[in-house]
């Protein structure tokens, strides 16, 4: 496996990203991604009960459709809570954008980020699309990738290439995040492209996997957003022989999760104002769900994030009491805790139980002056 | 119903407050609340699993005990994760203080809040019992008010009084609060005392109903603190005729619930770092449960939390999101949200579901730098 920092497209997918006036001008705000041929997807939404009006959108065509060409996207407006106009907006888009690629209606996914509960300005992304289709390209993905940018400070952006059955394929993913970031709803906005060959069980399954344990275990704020989607697009044009669940399936796999667990990293890397990486191992669980329970409730404690921050050897005490508040019965007695140097940037904490041999690990940030300053000021 | 905003101590309580050497001189942290004859006592304690030393021996002595005489209460340390010393530490300061007292060993309740996981420095509590002891007095209370306090700015205190039967009796409580406020554990620590003569069914009862609508419904960051205790004493100094659930239950609840209602706002009042007052009512829920859960997840998400801060109008899209997130099936079209000038101190939130006709009601307090500044210096 080899991996590149940078978001290369694989072969038969194109790009572009540009200002639509949806954020103030000249901002990047709106981004196309293309596959010259049908491909399959898989889709992760958010678990959120009032998901925005793209994601309704997309889980219909995820319905009933079979090839996909493209996912087109805004940020600085998440098309939530705004109703059937929403719907209707969604729908417009998904139907110029379809019209001027020239392929299936409800063939191209729809993807929105940003301010909940104001109406979209769907015409500025409808007049946008001729020149999003016009200025596609293969290195189009490097404007793409901060179109979809909110508060996030920089792409997140990763390739990997493999050998299938002695031909290359590539895996290549984008996601912005930033804020209102929680576990079981992915990161907000993940687009992952490959051009490999692969059934669609096959490749719902490794995207499952995949986001288990990386989107799904990172948390930032414990805030689940309702517009966070990962979509994966497939468009074979690697020619590799069919990957199955029984065949070149756990080589996809780790080419699969090393893009996700990399992407996820860089979301909390990039958590609004965020000056610490912080690792936390919940060791010897009865089961990976109670361990990934205390896990999430240290991480999400805002007592802990802000003993982070400061370094402070109170934060045994704040994990302490994080781990106590988790509703699992420990016994103080059974209670280990671990902890790197904590003025470093990047801190690992193991918490060890006495109750099993199961374990699990979150991803997450402290919680600076800064990340209110941010959240307070996000109009 | 008289309500007083001072802490007034009824008939037969005694009380003092001294520095003890535990927070640096001249701070009081050491306070004494004594009755002049056995007390009936109902203590409600937190959910943590990992309870601090002092609430394991209150456990013990509410199962062998009848008769209460008082409470010994220090700040600055939380005596918890400190392991068996802990609780050694613990029953040492409280043979001390019941052989100072000469009262019943095991009579005598132990109340610590402050730093987590560092040994208690007991010998400083017993080096002050005797000064306590012979500082105690009716106006003691203006000190050991003081002496529970950590990061608080002011004391939270209130007494009311009734009419039972002809019989004047009262009801005083004191609170501390400020950081690490979630529900369903109290608030950090609560002091009640009463004069009144009533069963201990009666009293048990009461107490849980009057915390059900105000510790359980406040929430700070959402963190459940090792520590929160309410401890209430009766005494029966009043001689009124005794209060029964059948028997002037419903004047005493209605005084109890006042006073635990005001010092649960007061502590959100003087949250850390907190500029705003919050209360939100969720309404139209199918039960108290779902409309809690509800307002509890808009309350303890820190992206509506630090918008509060901001009085920005993306409260609304904040709203939404935990709205949705709280794992109950709202419809987007029955959902509507109301609310108050956000630039005002006191703010109210109206939620409507339309899925019933059951209620509830959640005070909070914003998210400000100021809070992330205090909980990162907290030492």
């Amino acid at each position: 496996m080899v991996i590149c920092r940078k978001a290369v497209l694989p072969a038969g997918f194109f790009a572009s990203g540009i200002a639509s006036g949806i954020k103030k001008m000249p901002k990047l705000d709106a981004g196309l991604f293309f596959s010259d041929r049908p491909a399959k997807a898989s889709c992760l939404f958010t678990a959120n009960a009032l998901p925005a009006a793209p994601l309704i959108l997309c889980k219909q065509y995820l319905k009933d459709n079979k090839g996909f060409r493209g996912i087109i996207v805004n940020s600085g407006n998440a098309n939530c809570f705004t109703g059937r106009q929403g719907i209707k907006d969604a729908e417009e888009i998904s139907r110029h954008i379809s019209s001027a690629l020239g392929v299936e209606p409800g063939s191209v996914l729809v993807a929105s980020t940003g301010i909940i509960g104001k109406k979209l300005p769907a015409e500025k992304i409808i007049n946008a699309i001729p020149l999003l289709v016009q200025s596609l390209s293969r290195k189009g993905i490097d404007k793409a990738k901060r179109a979809i940018m909110t508060t996030d400070t920089f792409a997140k952006e990763i390739t990997v290439k493999l050998n299938i059955g002695g031909k290359p394929i590539s895996i290549c993913g984008v996601a912005k995040g930033a804020g209102m970031i929680a576990p079981d709803m992915a990161t907000l906005l993940c687009f992952i492209f490959t051009d490999a060959n692969i059934s669609k069980n096959a490749l719902d399954l490794s995207l499952k996997n995949a986001a288990a344990e990386s989107f799904n275990c990172i948390t930032v704020d414990g805030c689940m957003s309702t517009n966070d989607s990962i979509m994966l697009l497939a468009n074979a044009a690697a020619g590799n022989i069919l990957i199955t669940q029984d065949k070149y399936f756990d080589m996809f796999c780790k080419g699969l999760n090393k893009v996700c667990i990399e992407l996820a990293k860089m979301v909390v890397r990039d958590a609004e104002g965020a000056t610490k990486f912080v690792q936390i191992n919940v060791n010897q669980a009865k089961s990976f769900k109670e361990a990934k329970c205390i896990a999430l409730n240290i991480a999400n404690s805002v007592l802990f994030k802000t003993a982070m921050f400061a370094s402070s050897r109170n934060v045994v005490g704040r994990i302490v009491a994080a781990t106590g508040a988790s509703g699992i019965e420990i016994r103080e007695e059974d209670l280990r805790i671990k902890y790197s140097p904590l003025q470093k940037k990047d801190v690992f904490i193991d918490v060890f139980l006495k109750r099993g041999d199961k374990k699990a690990t979150v991803y997450t940030s402290d919680m600076s002056y800064e990340y209110v300053k941010i959240n307070a000021e996000y109009n």
